[in-house]
């Protein structure tokens, strides 16, 4: 896998994954042995803010003997634009273009975080930041979450199913859609339903008619190893599930009308993930990526016997295994 | 002292603080012999801007072998609810429960800095924000400033004394409030007097009447070894006093309201902490933990004939040894 | 060099300036052998935004056994008074006396970047930032661009310019101004004016008469080995040209009154550096600092096929140069 761009699990065969997860299985049972990024750099590029991938990947990195650079775009950096070709006479002050090949001197690695915009549904599925930045870099470019997907989260995830069910062929999950006060990407959602169903996992998405995951990814995930199905009604998902994943995200059907959206998404408050609604599973265990808002996507009573800080603590080594796969 | 929290000086007997001390001077003298934190990362939370905290902690985690994770609340990371079992439906994005507990997985300490909010005195007295991360964490917390204590400048304080007086026991010190053109909190003197009585220090504490410092922290000063004793005339303070230390913070009075706070405190600038002060004392020394609003708290002549750059340097001597005493 | 500030390369002899930038392709050739900084620690200290000076300052002080320590003043940390006397009772909340002293007992040297404020021409010409840096501090004041200077983009420049025509002395530079949306400070022209005509070159500065260098850089550029020129006409500068180094500046003469020089720049669009341009070059190779804004400053085409890559890849080079000679 070395020098390989890590943007989305679909780039990498169920093998390859599987292989990431044995090598972060090993990282988390022996530790760090080695220091395979001895002598090289890892830029750490975000357009947002972030607690657990910013802190795991510092650690990581350091972990694996190389040095993390860290900057936040907009105040610690520049502005970045990403169209080529633009006449850059308005609020942007660096090109994508000039910023990765600067960093691509200097550094064997730029981790880039960038949200999706949520103004203009086509421009988000281009993913547009995270693929000027592989258009442009000339060293491997690592997803810290773009506007479509969240591989090192997604891959936590696979990490936790298979340490708590032994495999994740064959499991069944739910992935289920959860109130939040404000429109989220659905790049967590969709990275979390490719990776599970190309090791396997039986997924279905429960969510409102109008909270559909982008058409693109719901055929990369039926052309996986696993299936796909989605239903509207939570029960339907919940039985017989061994894994529940709650996660919001924003309407696709009014994507880029904040008020009628909101207005939408208020309409399904009654989604939030309680205890009467994991006793609906066959005891399954329960994920969330993190952040959460707490009483108002999941109850407390759900989240506080949850794995959700197992699969926290799973990030920081998936993100070894990766690093040290891709770059040492 | 390992694995325990550090959160206010009252919670460590006078014999560990000085046992602290002793390694501190050790560390200053001697330097950095062995790397007790290999291996280990600390993690570096700040609600609020810093200089000497977040300089000398990545310092010392830094020279004793580990790895700082520093991240700004808010910008860097999401925003912090601390209420348990809060409804996170309005402008926080993430628990404290869940940052403290995923932190705990992937780090050996977590720092916190945290003022207070300044609108609630009896929400402040709780020290809400790190009794937080105390109730939810896994690992020590390490107190970089609370709303109520600053304990590792309140060490740099005490140590600093030791290095001028021989022994901080029987040292007669003076804190006097001093003007600012903003309200702040009281942290910094309330550890400044907790430390130093603890150690055996007889302190006087000038402040006009409607600045007391709150009943909790006095009770706790008159608990401890040496002796504290209030008095609304400087001139009463600095009479035999081998030490000043100047700090402003707001009047607990009327707390919460900032105009008539702001009035209250404009009537005292004739506090200024001058050359003139100074001479009524025992030919003291002076401190203040910095920043200082130069010719407002205290005069230029003052503070540059002054202890501030000890004090300041301290900060990482005293910081090396908690670090090491608690977490190595 | 040991010890010395590094803020502007006029403060260095053509001598010392050749010996850096030999150490510089050491550096680029060899790699790092060894760690000079081992044990010692530099205060980056930024009151503006930084990409590349950012991310070069922390490898290049890690690459040499360093400890970087990062911090963005008036975010990360205190804003800044840097008038001596002042008497604090406004906004800035620490004196650059009392950051520069405490930084100087816990870190062997402190780089500072704090551009001009484009709204007192004697004030930025004074330098003060930076200035009040040099006062204080007890330590090496490396300049990350100061009001006036940018001298670790000037080296790099200079190295590059080595590297493709094996020399500086006797090479035909052309400094050419370019549009932009926004006045921006002189600084980079400057320092790329005095390193080149330090080190031997031929410059000529074409800028529209509105848009002089200081006169104080202007003399300093005259009194140095190679030579100056000004023009207002760009083919008279790039005419027999081998170098071309484009950059955009506010106007001195409309200074502090920003709607007036808007409408001046705006008027001189057409100074957009193009294929045009540099085919009336003898086949000159492109610089410029970044960030650049494309198609406005410079097109694209110009752009793509420029040294610019190499020449920040070059900071990093000389940045390790000017610190293990400075420091070590």
């Amino acid at each position: 896998m070395k020098g390989r761009h890590f943007i989305s699990t679909q780039d990498f065969s169920p093998e390859e994954l599987e292989r990431l997860l044995a090598r972060a299985r090993e990282f988390k049972i022996d530790g760090v042995r080695e220091r395979p990024l001895a002598g090289k750099s890892v830029a750490l590029v975000f357009l947002n803010p972030s607690l657990r991938t910013r802190t795991t990947m510092e650690l990581a990195v350091t972990a694996l003997g190389g040095t993390p650079v860290t900057m936040n775009v907009g105040t610690d950096s520049w502005t970045l634009e990403h169209r080529d070709g633009a006449v850059m006479n308005a609020g942007k002050t660096e090109h994508v273009k000039d910023a990765a090949r600067v960093l691509s001197r200097v550094v064997d690695a730029i981790g880039v975080r960038a949200f999706a915009g949520l103004e203009n549904l086509e421009e988000d599925i281009a993913d547009p930041v995270i693929s000027a930045f592989v258009r442009h870099a000339e060293v491997p470019i690592l997803n810290l979450e773009s506007a479509m997907y969240h591989p090192m989260q997604a891959m936590a995830d696979a990490m936790t199913i298979v340490e708590r069910c032994g495999k994740a062929k064959g499991v069944k999950v739910a992935l289920t859609w959860a109130p939040h006060p404000k429109a989220l990407p659905t790049a967590v959602a969709n990275s979390f339903l490719l990776a599970a169903t190309r090791l396997g996992a039986e997924v279905t998405v429960a969510a409102p008619s109008e909270f559909p995951l982008p058409e693109t990814v719901m055929q990369m995930a039926a052309g996986n190893a696993g299936s796909v199905r989605l239903t509207t009604r939570p029960d339907d998902a919940l039985a017989g599930a061994q894994v529940v994943c709650a996660k919001s995200w924003g309407s696709l059907v009014c994507y880029g009308r904040p008020e009628v959206e909101a207005k939408v998404r208020k309409s399904y408050d009654h989604w939030i993930f309680d205890e009467a609604k994991l006793a609906q599973t066959a005891d399954a265990f329960f994920l969330h990526c993190l952040p959460v808002r707490r009483n108002v996507e999941v109850a407390d009573a759900v989240l506080d016997s949850s794995a959700i800080y197992d699969e926290a603590e799973n990030r920081l080594h998936v993100q070894k295994a990766i690093l040290s796969e891709l770059l040492a």
